[in-house]
């Protein structure tokens, strides 16, 4: 039987998704939950692998199995065993075709950044910081221009594996809240540190020092180089996968933290 | 001269507020970072001196010291020298006559509390949580029997020390957005561990285990015994003190988190 999980987790505390012999990463915690549950190794494949430090307010993953447990076993039960920063929120029957990451025609990350002179306190670990003024209708404009099929070679990692860096991505929205910037990507797939070097060149954008048109230079040099750095993994939010309907796989939960603080 | 500052921390990895001898809290971090300011010792009092685990999106307090330091020293250089979870927000001079705790005229707290199956996991400590459906208008009807001046012994913890249990709450409100329960109060000053007791006992009610009529009786019988356990500290936030706009300090930011995940 072929099962698929969605399930949440802070970054903090995690050397990201994937399994590495000794450290503690977000894969090895629900693998040991789920052998704890199955009496056998479970290996689970993902939609998204993300970095140390970053979130996930929806990660999905599919695993193979003979044994027979109620659904609740592989929720409830495999979350009395999961560290704290991590819980599983559902867990459906799928079949042999549904695959996590082949599956997935597009993926969402959500980037929030506290623009403001002092350093966080509060939410600390949970947002990114950067403390000049910066101009959102700049860093608009400069979004607009990633929008479509480009060569993200410019916004891409020196390890990156994927097998081309041309991505096409369908959303790239920048808003504000009070003194928090909230950055929305979609894209079919995503590079590795894609979106932090996005939001980094969108930000040295925002600050003045460089015009939206930057971003055009960028795209067509395609040099990691002559872009910004890549910023700290601390606000990134991996919202999860984007499957066909016919799937029939629980939606993205749309509710959480909206409006609730101050 | 006198100064006041205004700062946010989370709750977690503090033993509170209060200066203990031999346990990390928020209030000895602080004297901590300002002795390395000042080159001597500083004391502070706070507005509102919070548990083990309980958030603050603005604490303010005041001190005392002939040291002269620009205002940017009392927030950066201050910062430089505090753990990551705290921060100080602004600094200000003060008259004399302002004090932090008794110049207050209300204080406002947040309870933040994820009523689903599942155990939060991204956002563990943050925010309490409840298993089983809770009724909104319910609590919201047995909320609105608090409003008002009222013995609030039923609520006050053992070790409790304010003089007085009798306390004029002006606002208790439940909204829900998605799946979170957000709990707002307003009270002249609140008695110890008051607003976990007040969510445990509007929970017990919206999960039907008890009428809103039941807070008219724990009202009436002054007796902690008979209300509801304490509920966690973690969905718990110190919104701050409300000050007479004479003393001319920044207002509450009201611009966090408010839509910006999921």
């Amino acid at each position: 039987m072929r099962f698929a999980l969605g399930l949440e987790y802070c970054g903090n505390g995690f050397y990201g998704w994937q399994s590495q012999a000794e450290r503690q990463t977000v894969q090895d915690a629900l693998q040991f939950a789920l052998a704890q549950i199955a009496g056998q190794a479970i290996g689970v494949i993902c939609a998204g692998r993300t970095d140390a430090g970053v979130h996930a307010t929806h990660q999905v993953v599919h695993f193979e199995t003979d044994v027979e447990r109620p659904l609740s076993a592989w929720v409830r039960g495999v979350n009395s065993h999961l560290p704290e920063g991590v819980a599983v929120r559902w867990a459906q029957p799928v079949s042999e075709e549904f695959h996590a990451r082949f599956s997935a025609r597009g993926r969402r990350y959500r980037y929030l950044l506290i623009n403001r002179a002092q350093r966080p306190g509060l939410w600390q670990g949970r947002v990114g910081w950067f403390h000049l003024p910066l101009d959102l209708a700049l860093m608009q404009a400069a979004a607009d221009k990633l929008i479509g099929e480009h060569d993200f070679s410019a916004f891409r990692a020196a390890n990156c594996q994927a097998k081309s860096p041309i991505k096409t991505l369908s959303r790239a929205d920048v808003r504000q809240r009070g003194n928090m910037i909230i950055f929305d990507f979609e894209a079919s797939a995503f590079l590795h540190h894609m979106v932090r070097n996005l939001v980094g060149t969108l930000v040295a954008i925002g600050k003045g020092a460089q015009s939206p048109e930057w971003v055009d230079e960028l795209l067509l040099a395609k040099d990691r180089k002559l872009a910004a750095p890549t910023f700290s993994p601390d606000g990134l939010y991996f919202r999860g996968p984007i499957y066909e309907p016919h799937w029939n796989l629980p939606a993205l939960d749309d509710d959480f933290l909206d409006g609730v603080l101050l």
